[in-house]
């Protein structure tokens, strides 16, 4: 953003001042430099090709490409705001290093396919970047859950205690949500590679350009069948963002139960130094702050797509200025994934978790309760809604007695049920109604054996 | 809804009132009616198949679900809010009707896994239903592309004509974005399509259930692999609504482009009068109320998203209340598309384009002048960038003698470049501007003949 | 909404069934009813006051409907979804009451002014039923906090105990963020409080009409002053949403308190049962819904902002169909917050807080530290800088004896600082603590009283 | 955003170097350090004054603050990133500057209530700019409104001409919305205008500091009430961006009528060079690209209001390092709005106004066909419902003999309605339908004439 506003600033020189400042974009989409130059590339190799260029043009265009990427890489590249925007800068700067023969390169091009070009290769680079990202933190999350397979803690619902789990039961869930998202994003990425590049302004072009030979220059499936569609079509980008979007929920879930969990009131982890902080004032704290940060950063993905739909919405075709916008809620949106997801990740695999602490936690709240009216069903053939009426009996006249479910005496459990017998114990242990629940997918330990053992097969 | 504005209200029976009507989701939630009875008939009878529940309290429950779904079909079932939800409603109507029996029902099952079942059954439905819809507007579209594959209208970018298009060329582009459109909503369909049922509250369940056939008997790929994301998972809501979403906003720009093309400044097509109304104060109004709701519902289907991430956003698991707001943005977002699809193939199967009008108004704007100067680069081997100039300067003479750039004389062009000869004017005329453009996905006729072949194999 | 998907449905019947679908809003706009009739009211009376129309037709009109006003309090007025909205289902039943006098009213007035009108009057109502329930939920804060002025608890910061506060001084800070919401409230609702009413369909009208009259008969400070303007302006409407927005926020932070401070974790506080649910399978469980349904509720505020304000970007004047979008998300956020509110006044009303459980949190974490801080800068002269790191430094010697600040001796004390002294045991207790925050604002009861007594002055 | 994605990148120095990225602030936050500066003056003059530091120390502060100061405004402070933010940055120049004085500084405050103040005075600032910046665009639009006052152009509804009004009265209605928008900024900046100075980390100090004494000194109105509402209050911040968010999408109305003025379809307006460009493949365009940009950046707005809202959802008091992420959305806003106001102030101040063209689309679409219909009811009592259908059939009539509504003969009109006499010919003409629109606040050349005298005064 041009406006520089820390110590006032202003637009004193007029319209002209204004208009560099809201038009030019290069403070931003200098990050597509790499994509502009691969374009470039493909699109005067295919030119030579074709004969639309001559051999000479198009040896020199990609020695000269070849250099600024030389001189970006090293810092030395002149990015100036005189030139706009990212693709008049290289090509500015090609003109300066190679001559008349820069000229040519846009030939049977227009900024406005260019431009969808390194957008969607950027945004193809961003889709694997974040797939990298939920791996590795699938992997951290999968090691917490082979380690704490059998580890019981309270399972929650509605932040009260309701059947223990275990918390590589718990660890395995988010590996799930990062599967999905993973399969979100390589959707998007399917989806987008397809090329524009040769659709030109917007109508395609009169000359005989070979769009297939691009495509697959750029390691796209295909060139894009329609020249508007090609120019105009920001899909892509939305598709991505909603992508962040689902993933970053996700990590504000698992950043809520992590800032929940270092809470003295559960202390069910510690969290590592590296990614907490202490206060300003009270020397005392240790502040989950990537946590924090990781939560927070769910409100900037959703700001980006929620920012780009609305500039998108209701524009007519093909290309219109309003697009420029498009890259900012695109970059901001990756950078805040990256960093959550490297937040996450680091927290995940330097946690160390407190299975005396969950244990203790589990043991409130009287988890077992549905144990009980489980082992009515299915010992003494009690409809399930008349079972859950009797535990819950039991559950006030323990809360009464203030002892857990499986130290109420036998008399009493009798006062609420005359069948009952001794045999009901097995199930009112934490160990035992953890063991019990062997369905497919669920808590027991010999199923989250299982489960990391699937899962370590599917991220090797 | 329940708090009743119309005339003032309140609640002034204290906290009951106020549970009651902020708890109770009766009212909405009983379009889940359905799949609630779909995933409880697949239960019951997988209880009995494995010996969980007797095979006379499984005929039972069958026959009692299939008399409520009749009731609900003949508008005879009484939907009452004192049973909350869908679900105890049903089980309600179900223990009237089959008495003991019914009790039997809920064993190793809850409301947490049986609302995320019925909502996954939803939404799956949705996405087909969206699949159908737009299937049917592209086959609209498609229709009027084969009709106007070369009728000559002007491309626009930053909605000044740019170069010269043909309407089936447009039509195509949007046939396009309906088909990423279906894409995204597949993916979505596949990837939501496993089973939460059995995951019971959070933790799996001790009964012997067989997920694997409650799965295959509604159809799902297989069952969810960890109880805790089975229950807590809602992005798949999320991902249904980014889809939703992002087909909005494609509708949202051919409804702007309807509205414009329907304002006499354009004139390019005439409304059917079943998509348009009149004015309360001025008789002489054609208005296209249609599109501009189409072009409105975008709001809905951000504000659908918006709002369900806002949500989960930091929600711990597994399950929450929160999560009962996930249900009216999913239908908000569902109808809004429904309507919008529906009013849109309608507009576009009954729209009559107006090829002169479109035609007239490609002639302003020098929409040849790129046409130009490529045969400057093609011809005379000057470099774009140049031949752009050169352009440029023939659009100023040409304006200013207040011609087109083909009724420019041969000593006006010479002016500019010399080496011009007579030759050019073969590519000044808009319909060589368009016929030229036989790149791959260009507008040429005969490139979109091709394509409208293609889309009529794609969607036979 | 008027699309039926519980058992499937669509439009076999063509796009007279979409057009019927799409632009009918009778189903929604009926909550205008009362708004409609005033402002009709209004209208008729000021046409006759000016001679536009007959005093006998006025009074018919006015008779007309006043009787229809009566029906639909009685729920007997025929709703009808050919009549499309509230406005022509008034008139037609005016039409079919008092015959062609009805045919009148329209006089000098369109839709637009009228819808315009009709929003207006209500979101006016909305926002005084806004600062009702704000003010009742300030109340029941109030009432803790007057309780509670001393009860001491944890002061969080990054969910960490920082500092001790007590009960009564949280309480206050939810009775500040009240006073700014409603204060939001008040300004959203004199902003809007001019008339659009006489501004026709966009222009005026030739009727020597008397907007000055209607506005002061309907409680609007004075007519708009710009036609075009009153007719397509809804920045009232996203005001008003953005106060619901902001107002939700609150809530849900307090909401999400709730639910931790219920949890046993904390253990802080008994909820009412009146807001509270038990589980269908866990017989131990007592959820805090009502707080959980008010923390998901901003997002159905966030919702309809985000989605009006996207109906309302880059929409020409005056009026366009799209606006017909703009009741939905506001009735929406209207019920969702009078119900938030309504939910928290009775939560605050009721719940129980526990001291004992609070006291003892707050015991854990050395909360006391920075107050060693200060003494040490205070009494030692010590920079706060460089006493943050002494104070550290004691809660890791307390930490590693497994004592409280109050209670490491003060040998342990004098190897970090040797001229600590036996005085500065006076500001380790919890109580000295809270005691000593006196500064404006703090949380020593003598300051916490104080703001309760200027409270109950200001809510009185 | 401190990741490099640009050639590619990472963090392969572990969680130390993700943490440093994610949890550093100083790339965003140095744009508070006027405000930080200004804070930590007041703050040190109010703990000399109260004797709680010396004088010589306060003396040495506010020397080295001033050094500081300089410094940034002349780019020489070194902001460093191991200082992780602005505070820090400062905090550790100044002990640089003045050794171990600056240390005192701290005393009795934190960085919680420190942020807080410097956001507070930023966002003050910040509306203070925005109500600048409205004003200049209402200074541009008025001199447009007095200029064509009378300039007559089809005025819109659903994009049909509707009725003729004057473009001086189009300009007005967004003079209007322009004072409404400045009233949201003045309301949101008088609410915020309350110190949190002195709050501390949350619960208070005890020094005896003077609130009051620093409050005036920064201009704030009085210090806020409540040490834990001052700290963990970020409304502030919700509602100016929903201000700017309101404005914003004002100025993608605004922007969208100059995008359509602009084309050759309407041709209603010129717009200035430096507010458009040129195409890089198409030498005959002009192009709108400031009116794009702006009408695009009410999505920046949106994006920032939904982002931080999302990030205070359900965040526990009192500070959570979540807030941190309110910064970047409030800047981005910021320099949206700012830039979106200079634009279409530059674009208002430049145009050039059409009125041939706009007459002429005026005359399209029978825009005098309701004056027909008023005549009807005023001259022959008809009631309106009736009228209007009469002049519904005059439209017809003259659309089938192509010709305008005052050129239909009156042996045409009396075949509609026999009592028809050639006085009506007086409302028919474009001219006298605009005259006669008197009601206040209507589109009448003397009207709007007044209208410009109004707010010439209002805005001298």
């Amino acid at each position: 953003m041009t406006a520089n506003r820390m110590w006032g600033g202003g637009f004193e020189s007029g319209p002209a001042a204004v208009m560099e400042a809201i038009n030019t974009s290069i403070d931003f989409d200098r990050r597509l430099a790499a994509e502009d130059i691969e374009g470039s590339k493909a699109h005067a190799a295919m030119l030579a090709r074709q004969g639309i260029i001559g051999k000479a043009d198009a040896d020199a265009i990609r020695k000269g490409l070849d250099a600024i990427a030389r001189e970006i890489q090293e810092g030395k590249f002149p990015f100036r705001r005189e030139y706009e925007d990212i693709h008049l800068n290289i090509e500015a700067r090609l003109s300066e290093l190679i001559g008349e023969a820069a000229g040519r390169l846009h030939t049977a091009r227009s900024r406005n396919d260019q431009v969808a070009t390194d957008l969607r290769l950027w945004v193809r680079k961003a889709c694997a970047q974040a797939d990298g990202g939920l791996l590795a933190l699938q992997r951290a999350l999968l090691a917490q859950a082979d380690k704490h397979a059998g580890s019981i803690m309270p399972g929650f619902t509605h932040l009260q205690p309701a059947q223990a789990v275990t918390f590589g039961h718990h660890c395995l869930a988010y590996v799930e949500m990062c599967d999905r998202d993973r399969g979100r994003f390589a959707d998007a990425s399917r989806r987008l590679n397809e090329s524009p590049l040769g659709a030109a302004a917007l109508a395609g072009t009169p000359y005989p350009i070979d769009r297939a030979d691009t495509a697959k220059a750029l390691g796209f499936e295909r060139p894009m069948r329609n020249s508007l569609d090609a120019v105009s079509a920001r899909d892509f980008a939305l598709e991505y963002l909603s992508a962040c979007c689902i993933a970053a929920t996700h990590l504000s879930r698992l950043a809520e139960e992590i800032v929940l969990w270092a809470s003295p009131a559960f202390g069910f982890v510690k969290l590592p130094d590296s990614l907490t902080t202490g206060s300003s004032i009270m020397p005392q704290k240790k502040n989950p702050d990537a946590a924090e940060l990781v939560r927070a950063k769910v409100g900037r993905s959703l700001g980006a797509f929620t920012g780009l739909l609305t500039v998108m919405k209701a524009l007519p075709l093909a290309y219109a200025k309003d697009m420029q916008e498009d890259k900012e809620p695109v970059f901001a949106a990756a950078d805040a994934l990256d960093l959550s997801l490297a937040a996450m990740t680091g927290m995940m695999a330097e946690l160390a978790a407190e299975p005396a602490a969950m244990r203790a936690a589990a043991e409130k709240g009287y988890p077992t309760a549905t144990d009980l009216a489980d082992w009515l069903v299915k010992t003494l053939q009690i409809p399930f809604r008349k079972a859950h009426e009797l535990a819950a009996r039991a559950v006030q006249r323990a809360h009464a007695l203030q002892v857990a479910l499986v130290d109420l005496p036998l008399e009493e459990l009798r006062k609420i049920e005359p069948k009952l017998d001794s045999t009901v114990y097995k199930v009112l242990s934490l160990d035992a109604s953890v063991s019990a629940r062997t369905s497919f997918g669920g808590t027991a330990p010999a199923r989250v054996h299982e489960m990391v053992a699937y899962w370590k097969e599917q991220l090797a």
